[in-house]
């Protein structure tokens, strides 16, 4: 059996997330399967290294999936941007070791939360901000950044009240920055929670707005989801990067 | 009378073209016009800097139009931010002096023709470049584009097969660099023909290729369109800035 890796983005504009949904044709995976089995005239299921919310888009996602085909993988790819819409980009297709799994191998994943933090988004780039014109005090969100990042109970960044695993994760990184009219927020961990690098964006920007204590966040751990911030809107999320 | 200014960008793709066309409703001039009439309960007509051909961009159009209501000009932005689509922005709405005139005024145009030089566009980038993933011999373009610049009749890079009116135009600039898996090409002159930031974009692209000598660019000057090269595709090109 085949194993085989695929590099891809996505704007999520116009789907229903990642993860498939029976009787649905927008969502991602569904729309790689549909193509792939159709391309390999077998039944395909395609894993992501993780699933990204309905509406966030994606410049580094990773997949894998296996076939007994005997297609080479260049012509996978070219049949693959063939059939595929043009919000679905495919960078590259190639064979890998057996054991590769693109979500049980990933070591961490970066996100990237880009607020437009002025009145008037940039046309070109509306779909992928979101505009949040207020001022926002960038050195107390650093502040709290700081007490976010390391091995923590992220249950109050969790999206999923019925979360029944463990909800400890390992942030690595938060880096905040202002590059023009836009602020960044780029997150690092090991694993990410359902609608967790929304909440910690909105919790981020709470502090910004000076309506939370950056020195308090790290009471948070552990926490209910009602103690932490507003769940920033999924237009301006985006998985930059699978580290393997 | 007052006479106001508009700045604003447009993302291109929906619309068909600046220019106001009876019946429809699908361009820029006639979605301000509509929006401005409504909003100050008169008929508005608006001028732009030029007209932009159908599926082009702007990032700095510039446009006037004149009335006699009382309402503020920062009224009159917040209310026209309200009515228009998404992909319409406006930067601002200004009173200006009587004489000012968004086209007669215009000394200079600055436009951006983006070419993507690779296979797969980036998703989030795709409705504004044009995919050309063929090699492009850069030194080559921009010896042709040195022939180019100045004062020239350029009734070959005209699309109107019918202009009555002069062809004489000044070049100022044109400027051409890779940044990424992009080609920038970026033309300043005093006037643009008719489909002429994509016609001579595309003769450019042909020299690139190899398909076209670049010491004879020059005898281009007063022939006829089929002499220059194809007219390179309307969502490539960007209205970048206009000089008063």
């Amino acid at each position: 059996m085949r194993n085989l890796r695929l590099d891809l983005c996505y704007d999520g504009t116009r789907y229903r997330g990642w993860q498939r949904l029976p009787g649905r044709e927008d969502t991602i995976q569904g729309k790689l399967e549909t193509a792939l089995s159709r391309i390999l005239e077998q039944p395909i299921e395609v894993s992501g290294s993780g699933r990204t919310d309905a509406g966030v888009h994606a410049l580094g996602q990773v997949a894998n999936f296996h076939c007994d085909s005997t297609m080479e993988a260049a012509e996978i790819l070219r049949q693959l941007r063939r059939y595929l819409p043009e919000d679905i980009g495919i960078y590259s297709c190639v064979d890998v070791p057996p054991r590769f799994h693109a979500r049980l191998n990933a070591r961490a994943k970066t996100y990237r939360y880009r607020i437009w933090n002025s009145e008037q988004p940039c046309v070109f780039q509306r779909r992928y901000v979101a505009v949040m014109p207020e001022r926002l005090n960038l050195d107390a969100m650093m502040q709290a950044a700081e007490r976010l990042v390391g091995e923590h109970d992220f249950s109050a960044f969790c999206g999923n009240a019925k979360m029944k695993k463990s909800t400890l994760r390992r942030l690595d990184v938060i880096d905040i920055r202002r590059q023009g009219e836009e602020i960044l927020l780029d997150f690092t961990g090991n694993g990410f929670l359902y609608n967790m690098a929304r909440i910690l964006t909105g919790t981020l920007v709470e502090v910004g707005w000076g309506e939370r204590d950056p020195k308090r966040v790290d009471a948070l751990f552990g926490g209910k989801r009602e103690q932490a911030g507003f769940l920033a809107p999924a237009q301006g999320l985006c998985l930059m990067e699978v580290i393997y």
